[in-house]
């Protein structure tokens, strides 16, 4: 490809993406597999529509966005719809976030045939009624997580996917935090054996945007609209990791939960997520504002969970570490392009956690993106999540983690809440 | 906008980016302004062609693709033309990047009526024909660093800049380290005099990727096409940086260069970049391998500066570290989303560099993206260098970095081959 | 002091520690007070007796003979006796130690006029013993931590030092850890108010020695010596510094305990501690391995503790941070003379977990030491110990941490074991 | 040694350093070597006077009372007598110090029969002519860097060394960073060829007390004191360690030196080193306040040297990397129980920086000391100083580094002060 003899016809700069120069000729998906693709636009399109457009619609539309740019993928990412109530708030998403198209129902969303796969951004309260809905209309799901407010709802909607899958649809629930490469990494590590019996998990998920008392009471204070507090916002997402990564489940928990700050100011009228901004009178704080919890695996390692929102200058610390046998492994969000590795098997004068920068490119995801250095930011979780997802849907696979994975973590927070209710006994986790 | 008492119309998350809850009705550009604005599909479009589209071109892609997205643009970016020689594979770029229509003669490409900006990612050797010719039919430029591959290149270029600015057309130069907030941040604190004077400038750009003698002779090894090696590649980002975040201009230098390895395989017909493959037969490597520099700054402040890519285990370490007479500011490129900051003047008992998270809202850039703690990565400062350049088009400012500026940087690195020549004597840089 | 015009009569090295000038003439203690003192010479001696010289004993001989060195003191430590059953080790151990006389029975010890004070650096099972010996025999006494094996034991030990006090004469418990640098200014720093209202201490106190099965077992393994196992030596230290610190004490617990490796080979007859040898045969490890326990503060703070030595790669890895209102702080100890401050008042763009090096002539102990940036190590706690002692002797205080903390320490411990026999179910601390 | 059994006698804690259950009856030395040895008291004392007692000399001091305590040493060494003019001062610091006698004058101490070997802890001008005294004498001697102020001086206290070394008689240049485990580990591993041929080196040694224009005109400030400024004290540390660990001399240099802070208070009666007191009137500084050099090691390799007083923030940063073809290696001294090692051979998946915790008992000088994780500090450095030169004295062997050591690094200091006169030349190192 490169005719440097001739630089009155320039060349485009060589140092590519391990996949570019064969772009559009070969696919060069993880597998290492090269076989030759069409061109993206003579692909089947992916037709997603989308309810909910804040924080977690804009991070997924450009997941979907982006997905098809980078990854040889063998459907098509189309930004479809996106649904909102306000009509003009929409409308603006829309334009903003490059929407083709607007609904103010999610019904109506649903019943679109331009809609091929529904993806719930909306708060925990819905997401078992649009769900059950749009598989029971033919769609592909995603889900934000956690994957309902309750046990019950989660069990329905696993029940939902299982028998849509029989009929070729896909379910998959949006804990993005395993497609962080390093995590994938640490999972691909763990699953080789590289850390042995495993004996600790320790995982912390720190934020710290309620510290102040004059922060107002927004829909995620509210357990009727949110289900919990830091716990399922946070601890869902640590939970669900830490057994991920362990490859193993839990097997019982104790906790203690607590809220710090019962009464907060009503919110006003502009402003939303962290911008919230407070109005007149007060409202009371129905969910908890930190969880800790201990663990047992299966397996008999112990585990350590906290997640809260009170971490004074922690802004988004999910940092987990794993003790086993053989190794160990660490992590950090605030740092997420790094894994730390310690291998139990150097020799001792030589041995100490080794810092792998995970932008290599035979880390997972890191064949498609830049060269090695290059790093990733929290949106391209979304990214790979779609390109997964997309992979899953035109294979015709379980997505990974399917609905039933997002109901044991629910089962998890379940029996923390039970237990935080119970003087913090030992609660086993429900099968 | 939240109305949680109808559940059964569910609402989109609320903990969304700054602008989100507006969008649409009003722009939040970081000015503070926030008067109402057209729909993005209304605003008139700024049509890109962009030359090249490996490495860098695919980086702008993503930077053009994504500018309008996140921020509210006074302009539409269009991905309008992808140019390159070889038909296929540009066509397959095209079809991976998004890029509506293809050309494989750059002439042809500037000859387009719906191009109004030209993108230059080719090798130095070509940037100052295509610049020149770009500007002459009236486009706006975009050109990858280094600006050429020589001082009178470069001036050439400058002066048609002028003239085209002249008649309203915007030139850059890309250099895309200015645009990671931490370094936006830093250059911030500096401007508002939290370093005090400037006693030292250390800074490096470490990367590996020479340290096998058996990687090929690729286009960048060669100086009648890449000009010169660390030097050019890797020097002129933290000659630039460094003055950047200074406020102020180096005035000489002295020099040592270094060509570790002389003879290197020639590369085979597949692979490129980093991923370039040894082919039959050895050719010699005719640019440095690294430079090592020291400078006095206008003001009397220190400078010392290395380019490698030699350093073992550094991916892409651009480091730097300023001190002054009031505080010091630390850079790594390799955890981009940190500053560390040492306030002077706070109690000594207390004090010490902190490291600040660069995702706050009033963070440079950051109003427009996620939450606190939810890190960027290398791509976004693609993105922000479209943001800037669309503004800078749209309101006819000069953009910053110039081709003056672009000029200068060339001079110092003319200044730095001068004295490696030069047995490292103390080389003024010229005006 | 400095005649630099006398060269030929060279004067001594000018950067030195803050109080070396005025050494013979005043002190210069923390309190700043500089009234003339006696040479050390002329001071009452304060003689020590030390039972048992391994690695405690190595430790505090350490700290006596230097903290008089370094500080000055009101009394002259003396390194008097050193006991234990082995006369030739004993007599070695002294030789090597520096110890003027040795005893083979720990009450002949107690018995000499030549001692003015007991060390006690034995197994936590024969803690009280000696120490209601050493007591009733008039002597001042250290002991090492756990302060006993039984809350039973430690509470006989306090009602005796109370009585003693009474009668002049000093009881500590050895919580070192209390005296590093940066952890005697993270407390200074929390009585000041700069957390303002507390949300969460975790701590986790990490070591790996006993990761390896073939480990064998020692009498650090055995309930009938030890007490407990990861909990009452490492787990002892994290309540006591996290209580310390945080001004307040734990009302109640949670608590998880496991022993993964339940079978080990019996110790051969050489090596010790971590070098211990393997010999034939297996025995019943009848401690904890670890130690997980949640607790509330009496403030309504959360806490959470994990004490365990299987965790790979981490060698002394106790590991703190407090979460308040207005700040946070966080500490290594495998970075000892590092604490990390954030300020959660200071502007949030500038904000940031800032690293102290705890090494400023005004952070605690350090105007005795070396210049800034001059790091102490592990012993030092040692040193610092001893001068807080000889203080409390000389002065008639009270010393800190007194019996009655050891044995308040002492109730948390058997509360998280009574919680981990009981289920987990959250249970307070005994008064 | 252990006997469970029998806990009315109780047993020394069993974690001890590697070589406590031995002492007194076998020698564990670096060698493995563990043949039967005298008790301490047996050993031939090594009767030590020091000239000056000011920071060097507070620290040799804790360097000579320690090193046989710690460490199985061939002789014993005493703290006999120590020199300074001021009559009153010098007693006071006897009495601190632990030293048995004083003098006033250094031909009185050298003259003196009790005195084996000199330890000389003065202003550099001093130097030669108290080493070449003592030399003459028949002394051991222990020498501050930098060894003088000229070359001229740094070559005759050479020949003198080298005649007594013929005599039997020991001198050594205190460049005690050598001696930190983590640097003395870096050695081993590049003399074992783990990082293969080197490319780059670079060191940084920076620290701040200079930063302030207040502080005054101490000794350090004037040329026919100090001979130069960061260049003598700090730039003499890295220049040694630099070629120590690399295993090579630098061939040349080209330097920039400055002084940033030309007229500064005269000090003040009172106070001293970093508590200097401003007193009335100013003075010139006549040294350097920064120095930056780089250089080329005979091999190829490039260097990077920066030494100041006002790098803000950073107390004793002294920072080197070293950057092989094999793997690379990083230290920072305000960490130094760390060292960070790149393995290039391990797979990229998971190669990185490691932290190797320079604690283990297989570590250079480790075996002596605390178990895992329990670090060391600043002054350990100088007990290993006094370690090895015992070993050297006691055996007769060159001592490491030795005076010709210590003038070679005077002869690039030379170098690097005649380069920065020349416009920053290129200068060969002379031989």
């Amino acid at each position: 490809m490169e005719q440097p003899q001739q630089p009155a016809e320039p060349e485009a700069e060589d140092t590519a993406p391990a996949d570019t120069a064969a772009a559009g000729t070969a696919a060069t998906d993880p597998s290492g597999r090269t076989t030759p693709s069409p061109a993206r636009a003579d692909r089947p399109p992916l037709r997603v529509g989308v309810v909910g457009y804040a924080f977690m619609g804009a991070a997924h539309s450009q997941g979907w966005r982006t997905a098809g740019r980078v990854f040889d993928l063998p459907r098509r990412p189309v930004l479809s719809v996106v649904c909102g109530r306000d009509r003009a708030a929409v409308r603006a998403a829309a334009d903003r976030h490059g929407w083709a198209d607007t609904e103010t129902d999610w019904r109506a969303l649903i019943a679109r045939d331009d809609v091929d796969l529904v993806d719930i951004c909306t708060p925990g309260d819905s997401h078992a009624e649009i769900a059950l809905a749009a598989l029971a209309a033919g769609k592909h799901v995603l889900c934000e997580k956690p994957l309902a407010n309750t046990v019950a709802e989660a069990e329905a909607m696993t029940r939902a996917a299982e028998e849509a899958y029989g009929r070729g649809q896909m379910a998959m629930v949006g804990f993005n935090y395993r497609r962080v490469p390093a995590t994938a990494l640490a999972r691909r590590m763990v699953a080789a054996g590289r850390l042995g019996t495993l004996r600790h998990v320790r995982v912390a998920y720190l934020q710290d945007w309620l510290v102040d008392p004059g922060f107002p009471l927004t829909w995620r204070l509210r357990r009727e609209l949110a289900g919990s507090g830091s716990l399922g916002d946070l601890g869902a997402h640590i939970v669900d990791l830490a057994q991920h990564l362990a490859g193993e489940r839990l097997a019982g928990v104790s906790a203690l939960t607590e809220t710090f700050v019962r009464e907060r100011p009503l919110p006003g009228g502009t402003g939303s997520g962290l911008n919230a901004v407070a109005a007149g009178g007060t409202g009371t704080v129905t969910v908890d504002d930190a969880a800790l919890f201990t663990g047992r695996f299966a397996s008999g390692a112990l585990a350590s969970f906290e997640a809260t929102r009170y971490a004074t200058g922690r802004k988004n610390a999910l940092r987990l570490e794993l003790n086993g046998e053989r190794g160990s492994l660490a992590f950090d969000l605030e740092r997420l392009n790094e894994l730390w590795f310690h291998d139990g098997t150097d020799p001792g004068a030589e041995a100490g956690f080794r810092r792998i920068l995970v932008t290599e490119p035979d880390h997972p995801y890191l064949d498609a993106w830049w060269p090695p250095g290059h790093g990733l930011g929290y949106e391209h979780t979304f990214v790979h999540q779609a390109r997964d997802l997309v992979h899953a849907v035109a294979e015709g696979r379980l997505p990974d983690p399917s609905f039933a994975d997002g109901l044991q973590v629910q089962r998890v927070l379940a029996a923390v809440e039970e237990s935080a209710e119970k003087n913090s006994v030992y609660t086993p986790i429900a099968d």
